[in-house]
Formats: C-alpha cells, structure tokens, sequence
C-alpha cells in the first residue's frame, strides 16, 4: 500500500534505487507450469537498456537478469518469483552538485518534503532506470497471455517533440533507435537530436501502444475498468502527463453518429472505443497514446532554490536521456501487458477459466 | 477486488444499477470526529442531478441521499458511513427493445460476453447514474480536506463538441447549466445542444478539474503516484477517453527549458507540472482535464447485431444526456476529491501527521 | 483498509451499529448466474436471530433482509450484492447509563480512546448484532459453494460453561436452541442457563465447525494460509479468543509418528491435521474450535471507572445475551463459508478452474 | 494477492525456496528517518538461526543479511527495503526419496494438488526456512516501535511435548536453546529431545509471546481486529494448530464476573483479555500462545502414497528439526511485531498521530 506493487493478484513488488547496489522485483501469482527462464527475459530488457545509441543516456548497464525464485526445472511453480538486476556503472559524483538544490520539473522538491529524506544519486528512487524490473515482469506477462490466448503487444513513437512520424510499418521499428514506424523520417529525428543535445536541451515524445488478440471481457467495472487500469499504468511511468484510449482526446469533437463503433456480423466496423467498452476489452485492439514531457536533467542553467529556500542556478550534468521517451516505447507495452495479465487472473476468479474469442475483427492499423 | 471499491485507505464501495430500488456507498475510513449530516451532501447531488435543465436527461430523481450509519450526535464515529439513495423515477419498459441487441459504444455488449447475463434497464449498473453515490463520498472527502488543509475544488467545460469555450471567471460556473467559465458563449453552446438534440445525435466535452490548497508530499510513487491515480479515477468515469495532469499533451512539443517549472524563494514560477512532480504533490494547483465521448445512446439508427449475431438497426429510446459531459463537472471534482482523500491518509500512515504548507503560489489560474 | 471489508476477491464491507436506522452489507465479486433470492438469506439470518429462547436476549427484531442490487430476473448479475437489513427494536434509553463509564470486558474503553467518540447505544459498532449481515452474506457463499463443489457446513456447541456436551449426533443441533449435537444434556444446560440468569452473571462456550466436500488445493501460502485465514476470520467474531484447526493445542503433546495423518490409496485414515496442510486444503473435513468469553455486560456490578478516570460501579442494565455463545454456531459457520468462497475465487484466479475431487474420505465424524 | 505478501501498510513480501539460490523479502512503507543497517537486523537472525544446539537441525546457514535498497546514509528513506539471504547448504540429494511421495502431515500433498507442480527440494516454498525473512522484517518492525512507543517483544516455551515448563524468569530465555524461561526444568527438556531423536520421532510446543508498553487504540474494527490480524500472523507460522489470546480456551469455563478486568484509576485490574478489547489494544500486554505440531519429517517410517496413488512406506531422511517449535519463538514475536507495526501506520491513517500512553499497568507476569 506504500504504492511499490503493480497489480491486484498478478503482483510486481518492486524495490532499488538508481545507485544502490541492485534493483528488482517479486512477482507474485504467476499461473504454475509455465516454462521460464532468464532467456524469457533478457530481450526484453535488453531492448529498454541504456547506451545502445548516441540519442540515449550513455550509462553502460548489461541489465543482466537472475531468477531468485518460482521457478523448479524450468517451470514457473506459482510462487514468487523474483528478479534481480545488479547495478554496474553507478557514478555518483556526477551527481554531487544536486543534493542540495531542486532540479525544475524534478522529483527533488517531492520527495525532499514528503520523507524529509532523499536519495539523490541519480535521481535515487525517482529514475526511470527502475522501469526495467517492470520490463523483467512485463516479459513474464507477455509469454503468459500469448501461450494462452496469443495475445501480442506493439509499439512505437509517433511524435518527437514537435515532429509528427507518420505510421508506415511495424516493421521499421526494430531497425532504428527511436522506435520510430517509419524509416524516412529517420534523419530527420536524428538530426533534431543532436541539435538538441548540443543545445543542451531535451524534447517530449509521442508514444502509441497496441494489444492484439485480446479476450474479450477483461476489467472489472465499475472502478477498475480496464481503461482506468491501463491510465493508472501509463500515466504512472516517468514523465507521463497524458494518457488517451482509443480516439481519445478527438472524442470531444466527434458526433454520436460517427464515435460508437458500430457492430457487424464480422465484427466492429470501426475502432473508436481503442478496444473498451464500459471498461471491459471488446477484443478488439486496445490502443493507447501517452504524452511524455522533455527530460527535467538537462545542460542549461536554470532557475530554482536550495533547501534553505535561497535562489540558485541548477545546471545538470551526469549521464540523461535528452527524450526519455525514446525508450519508453518497451516499458508501455509492459505496462499494458501487466494490465491485462492481471485482469486476465481477475477475470477468472469471478466468471471461470471460460473465455470468448472475439471474431476476426479489422485491426486498428 | 471486483472492482466496486474505490480508494486504498479512505474506501467508496458502491452498489445498486440504473432502475434497482436504490443505489448507494460504504465509506470506510473517514477520520472521526468530523461534524456531519446529510445538509453537507445533498448540495453536491444537487449539482449532478438530471432533469435540472433541457440539456440533460428528463428522468426526475430527487437524489435525496440517506446516512445510514457511521455518524453519532452529528459527528462522524470512524465506522463505516453508508449512504442510501433509493431510485424514483425507473420507466425500465423505454428500455425494452435494447435487451437483445448491442448498442454501439455501449457497455451492452461487453457486459454480456463478460458475465453471461445483463441488467439492460437503464444500463444496470453500467449507467452514469451510478456516479450518484460517489458524487456523494465526495462531498465527505471534500469537507475534511477543506477543514483539515483549505483544499477547494472548481471545475469547469471547456470545450463541447467543437466549441473551445474561453475561460473567463469561475463565478459563471455555477449560473450555467453546462458548468460554462464563460457567460457570453452560452446561447452558442444551447444553440448547439437543441440543434444535436432535434438531429437524434450527441457529442463530446472537454472538462478540466482544479484542486487548490493541496498539501506537499501527496502520492504514493513509484506506481500508486498521485498523477497515476488520479489518472484512474478520471479514466474510470463513463465514457472518459483521455487524462492530461497540466500540460498534458503540450507537453510533447515542449523543450525542456520551458516545461520544466523554475522555482523562487516565492514558490514555482509556472505550472506545466499540474501540482504533480515524481508522483507527489508539489503544493501548486492540481490540474487535470478529461475528454469525455459522446453519448452512446442516441436516436438515430444504426448498425448492430443482436445476441445471435444477426445484423439489426438500433435505435435509442428513453431518457438520456445528448452530451453526458454537461454533468461531469461535479463528479470530476469528486473523483479528484476521493484521490486527495485516500492520499493524504496514506501519507499520515507512513510519514505521520507533519504536512508541509505550500508556499503562497501563482494559482494557475 | 479500515477494517470493515471480509475477503479478497468475494468481499463483504459492512455498515451499521446495534441502534442505528439500519444494517447492512456489500458483497462485491460474486460469479454471476446463480439463482438467489431472500428466500437463500433469510433462514440463515433466523437461525442467528434474537428472541427466540429464553436463553438469549429478548430484544425483537425480524432481521428481514432486502436484496438493493446485483441480481436480475432471480439471478446474480456479477455486480454487488447490497443487502439492508432495517433495526426495529431499539430502546437505548436501556443504555443511557453506560455513556459515561467503561465496562469490564467490553470494547467501550478501547473504541473511546482509538477514536475519541463512540456510539454507546448498544455497544455501536461492537454489538453482536453486527454479524446478521455476516450471516446474510454466508448465506450467499454456502450457496455457491454447495452448487459448484458440494460443499456443506455444520456447527455445535461442545461446551457451555464448564460443561462439556459430548458429541451424539447431527440431527440434535437444530432442535434446541444450544445447537447441541446431544439430546439428553438439554435439561442441564437449561438448568445452569436458568441459574446464570437469575444471578445476573455470564458463561463462555466452545463452538466446533466443520465444513465438508471441500476442494483440494484452497489456500494462498505462505501467508494467506487457508488455517491462517481462518483463525482470522473466527478470531474475528465477538467475544473469541481463542482458535483451533484440527488437533489444536492437543498437537503439542501429540509425537510426529501420531500426528501426522498417514495416506491410503482410499484417502487419509486420520485428520489430526483438520483438513489443511502447509496451509492448502487436502480434501477432507475442515475442522475448527473457537472458545467465547463469558459476556461482558452482566447486572452484577463491577469495579469501573469513567471518562475522568474515576472509581465506578458498572451494572450493566438492558438486554444481552447470557451466553453470546448460545448464537454463535451460525456465525462461525457463515465465517467459515466466506473463507472458503473467497479462497475458491481466489484459487482459480492463478490455477484455473480446475479442481480435484477428494476421494472419498472417512469423515471426521 | 496470491498469498506471499504480509501486511496491508508495512507490508513484506517474501520470496524464495529452501533450496533455491537465496530468499529474502522486499518491506514497503517503512517510515522515513529511521537508523537502520545490517547490525540492527542480523542479531535477530542469529537467534533463528539453524545449527545452534544438537536439538535443531544441522543444516549449516550463516543467514547473513543484506540490505539492497532503501536505505541512504545509514537511515530509512521510505522507500522499500529489501533483504537479501543466499542459501549456502543445499544438499538437496537428501532429499531425492521424497519427489514422488507424499509425506505423512506435510505441504507436498496439497502443493502437488493445487499447483500441479512443486519443489521438494527441502519442501521448497512450505519449508520453515522461508521464516527467515520474516524474522530479518520484524527486526525492523521492533525497532520502529521500541523508538517510537518503547514497545518491547519477549517470547517462551511453556509446554515441550507433555512436559510443561513453568514460567520463572524471562532472564533464562537466552540462556538455553528452548527459549524456556526456566533453568531448572533443562536437563528433562535435554533428555527428552535425545530420545526423540533416538526414536526417530518428534514432538510438539506451546509458545507463549507478549508485547509490552503497546499503545491504546491499536486495532481495525470490525474484521481488522488486532486479536484477528494476530491469530492469522500466529496460526500462519509453519506447523501452529492453535492460537489463543489472552485467557484464551481457559475463558469458556470462567463466568463474566471473572473474566471481564476490572479497571481502576491506576489502570486494569487484571489481564484476561490479553491486552485486546473489542479488538482494539487495551495498553496492557498483549498476550499470545500458540500450538506447534510435531515436525512431519521424521526417520520412522510410514505409511503414505505416491503420485499415481499406491501405497508406500515414507521415512525422512535429510536434516530436520525434531521439535519446530524450539526455534519458534524469535519467529512468533517477529510476526507479531509485524502486526503491531502493520497496525500502527492503519491507526494513524485514520486518527492521525495522537496516541494514548497507557497508565502504567501491572504486567502480565
């Protein structure tokens, strides 16, 4: 209740500070039976971990994943199973300049008061480096619900600052740094990058996520309905100030007559709802966007105070991303896929192991 | 965990549909102490009740709430405080020709496919009148946060349909039936409801919350994040489709030399943040906006299936808000009320009774 | 969290005190599509209900239940099942003299000082009455339990006072109003009931529960163990204050080569473990003992103080139960049920639906 | 949810098997500011610890602990903390006559029933082992509250088989390895475990533990009762059938003119309620017993069945202890610590930080 476990029965505890000795997780209600081993994990993280390119912090972490626990000769046995990540490249003295100031748009100021107490090194408990045992879990998640009922997750960035990416192909997104669906647009974001890194500034970026194959009924209304769940993960992650399901901000606008997906024998015509209904999946595709504002860490002299209240200027050095969003994109989609991992054990517990197959619907993309 | 309880700490569990005898709440975890009667909820229902104006629906409830328990000599005890609305006004026989078919972008066909059978008189519990009681908790939570810390909660449309409405002064809210700052756009926005309303369709609004007087250090990170909840508590009102906490989406396009807000000995300069920075509560103004889709159940036809998946027209008949985001105001206000409440117990739990007064701030308005 | 919700996944929050307008429950996460109705309730409630010996306390009340919400057309709709049940013999004039003074034994001390207020009418929120709705709720449970799995629940009194009443048979318990399994002891508990009476003081009891065709395999180890859950749940009732699985505290003097039920290809051949074993049921009879104090509010008085920390006598006028005892053989059955129910939600949750049928077992009895 | 998570506001989750690599806990929402490092929490689990006597099992666990998060500068940060232990002497070969069979009053029938799978390596997850996170948390938990309230914890054995241990002086508890309060009583206690041992069996113990200097008003009414919350803690601990507070299974035959305490100016006169009224703290000690089987695992053979369900003949071979109650007692007053502790951040919650210091009170013993 301290606000350090994701989810209602399949739960992430997570614990680790950016520059403590090891970060991790307990995962708790993992289905037994399942055949699991570091293998299952490691590509995931590995596509979230820093230094693979010039446009992201150059912190060298290999992010290598153990297994504690919960799993016996290869299978999950539905016990805890926990993950443990060792921290390599802490360099805390980058940092020393800071612990007496509050970075603007920081966690700082937050967490100096609320605890009377903070971790600075590296942002301590605030980094986005603690997205990866959520990453670890989230690859936990995604083998179950794809051996269950072939379920997938995507990604990709669909805005970097003020440049727009134009969908073309999953396909591009594997082959550039920017998880950008898009090859074309490539120099041009890298280019936007290095200048801004040479101005010492970060920018914010557009994310898009999609689950496919989807069961039908998942969520619990009339609270825990599975959009609010997937706000609640998505707003959650570092940096996140908006969150749309579906159409979403677009709704406002639209008519009646043209919003409510109309029904077919084959199945929805449309996909305005991004997959959810009265906050229970359709099984169509569920969407979502996130808006994730420009990194606070930056290069350029700000305005702020230290602890004593007095006017100072705060320059941050030490290793940032310029657009965290760049590697937001993997961390979403195991967001999303803890939402419906856990819903799918929710939906169980009440209405039985008994799942509809939605008909094959016309994908959203 | 099935999702009909709201809250960690300071607890909403709901019950009741559209057209049962009644609808109401358990509120478990009100502090003691706290004079309390019914005088101090039914204005808050008063806000959110049909049948006040043309522009919503005509079903006549008076929504006069009952305290059931939990209140001793009109003090609040600590024990559970149950609210009672018994329902007036069920025409469930308007709402026949709905109980085979799916109604496009209604929780309708969800509802079936997820538990096997449905209440279809009035959308059961699906229906926004299930927004009643916790309209209701609300009041509670409003009360204590104001009497405790000075926190107040304004809301206002900022936009219906397509029509940006500018924000003029927050004394026009409450002399408007569409919760307009705005007194000059009004024979515009009515304009525009008849019109939707004689043409059978519906549309969308924009409502942004504020809540002001917030302590620092609200918010449980790294997942149960003040940002992140309210996410979730927004998201889950009908027919949601989007959350911004302040800058929102504008944040993609900002530089990190403008979003991140600069601090002063006299407090933060700007608020990009919307009163939110590592999931906690910074003191500022919480800002938050929501896009709200349009209704679902309308009069003009269109295309469905119904329970054996045969093609069919639906049209919508009975009572219903052409534009659902003319009454979310006062349950938007709510929801943020509930997530300030549940949060600042939270925060007395761990971090004990100290809470640090904010600085005086530009408001953000 | 504040302690007014029973369960996990099928929760009970209830409200009410002893001379409040009503009490009540909310059941959240029953499986929809059973049939249910008061008519399911409300034997249960009168199996627990007042007045209806001379042996328990003459207070009148019918505990008529209501069914608000969560079922359609006779059946359960998944939603929350809201239970009112309105008090109608309140006479708390009977009780004015206790406002100002803590009596020995009862919760009047503890919830003045936890709270600073407290509703002293009939003991408030401590009173007894307030497991009706419990009953109500277990009612629900059995029923659920029975149509999926068989399962069924018995309880007896083994001892009243010092008096321990041998085990006959079944079929005596619901001809008296001691819930003896034996007959022919009747007339000495009478006579010691009659003579407690007439001295103005109060005896304890032990209650022993057994439930039967329980599936193998409900329990959450390491903690929500099925015997942990449990204890908790009897411990819970009024007036417990001790509890027993199985062999109980006679476990101690037992050696390993006698205690530990050995395993036949036709079953276990003894149930010193009653029924549960590291914490998960093994299929046969769940077996518990509960011992109840003697009441606290008896005519005799007692050496007390008041809110001012000066010397009183307390006698306790009004009506009470002799022997809380007497009524708390459908309680602890009910207690039980609602362990079960939620621990078979929350067993299919991660393992699935599948379940496995003990052979058949000797019984305990 | 799935059952390794204790607690609902300083909440510790566990992990781990007792062969597999490490176990360990991750503890969320300790207080901020706290001092703490490994020395406040390795002399507690030294006294756990195995291999200390010939009367315990000789596997040899160094237990050393390591905190890898939460922690800044030597004092708590109110983020979590986790606990590291690897396991050092896993000689799971001992262990290889087991995989296919059943031991008589052991965890492998039930986990093999309900998850299909299980690690009998050392009875995997159900192994006693699993305490020693617990114990590494309560450490935690003690100290919190000895700062805060001056709340100590003691526990003894007062029963070891059939031999009762009269109670003497809490000074004798460490100085012998059955945690007896009394020194006289050792060489029978000695003599009787080397027969056991010899005979290849085991025996059962009672367990007595209490909390001194507790503040009034501890407790969540009417299901989170403290009295509840404890029997679940106690009857959750490996190989406990029985739990009783206060008076316990002696109340039933005392009448009400016994039992209730009576209170006076300088506090209650007596202490049969165990420190708990209404299940709420008194201020008195809090007073607990439990009942300890005997171990499952012994040398002697019995009959049993294996996976495809013929009978066998099972004996234990490997390291076991022959009474698990021996080293139970550093663990019951772990898990009780962890209750008052859960207790005192819930009671904060809703009542802010204002704690009722008891009058001094005539101890328990």
């Amino acid at each position: 209740m301290s606000g350090n476990t994701f989810g209602t029965l399949f739960t992430v505890t997570t614990f680790g500070e950016s520059h403590g000795p090891a970060i991790g997780c307990v995962i708790d209600g993992c289905p037994p039976g399942m055949v699991l081993s570091e293998v299952d994990i490691q590509p995931e993280l590995d596509r979230r971990k820093p230094g693979t390119s010039r446009h992201v912090t150059q912190r060298q972490e290999s992010d290598t994943v153990e297994i504690l626990s919960g799993v016996y000769q290869g299978k999950t046995t539905g016990t805890p199973i926990a993950l443990l990540i060792r921290n390599e490249d802490q360099r805390s003295k980058d940092y020393g300049n800071i612990t007496e100031t509050f970075r603007p748009g920081h966690a700082d100021y937050t967490y100096w008061h609320k605890y009377g107490i903070r971790d600075p090194r590296g942002g301590g408990r605030s980094s986005a480096r603690l997205t990866a045992p959520v990453v670890g879990a989230g690859a936990i998640a995604k083998k179950w619900l794809f051996e269950k009922y072939g379920t997938t997750f995507k990604g990709c960035m669909s805005q970097l600052g003020d440049i727009e990416i134009p969908f073309e192909d999953w396909s591009h997104v594997p082959e550039n740094p920017f998880f950008a669906a898009n090859a074309s647009i490539l120099p041009q974001l890298e280019a936007y990058m290095d200048d801004l890194r040479k101005n010492g500034d970060s920018c914010g970026a557009r994310i898009d996520v999609v689950a496919q194959n989807v069961p039908i009924g998942l969520g619990e209304p009339i609270y825990d309905k599975l959009d609010a769940e997937i706000a609640f993960a998505l707003m959650g992650i570092n940096a996140v100030k908006g969150v749309e399901i579906g159409a979403g901000f677009k709704s406002v606008a639209q008519k009646g007559t043209v919003h409510g997906d109309e029904l077919t024998p084959e199945g929805f015509a449309t996909n305005n709802a991004g997959g959810i209904l009265g906050g229970i999946s359709t099984g169509q595709d569920i969407t979502a966007s996130i808006a994730i504002k420009p990194t606070s860490s930056i290069r350029t002299a700000r305005h702020s105070i230290d602890k004593a209240g007095n006017p100072v200027l705060v320059e941050t050095l030490g290793r940032h991303d310029p657009c965290v969003g760049i590697r937001a994109t993997p961390i979403a989609e195991s967001m999303l896929a803890l939402v419906l991992m856990d819903h799918a054990l929710r939906h169980r517990a009440q209405c039985g192991d008994v799942v509809v197959t939605p008909p094959p619907i016309p994908g959203s993309r």
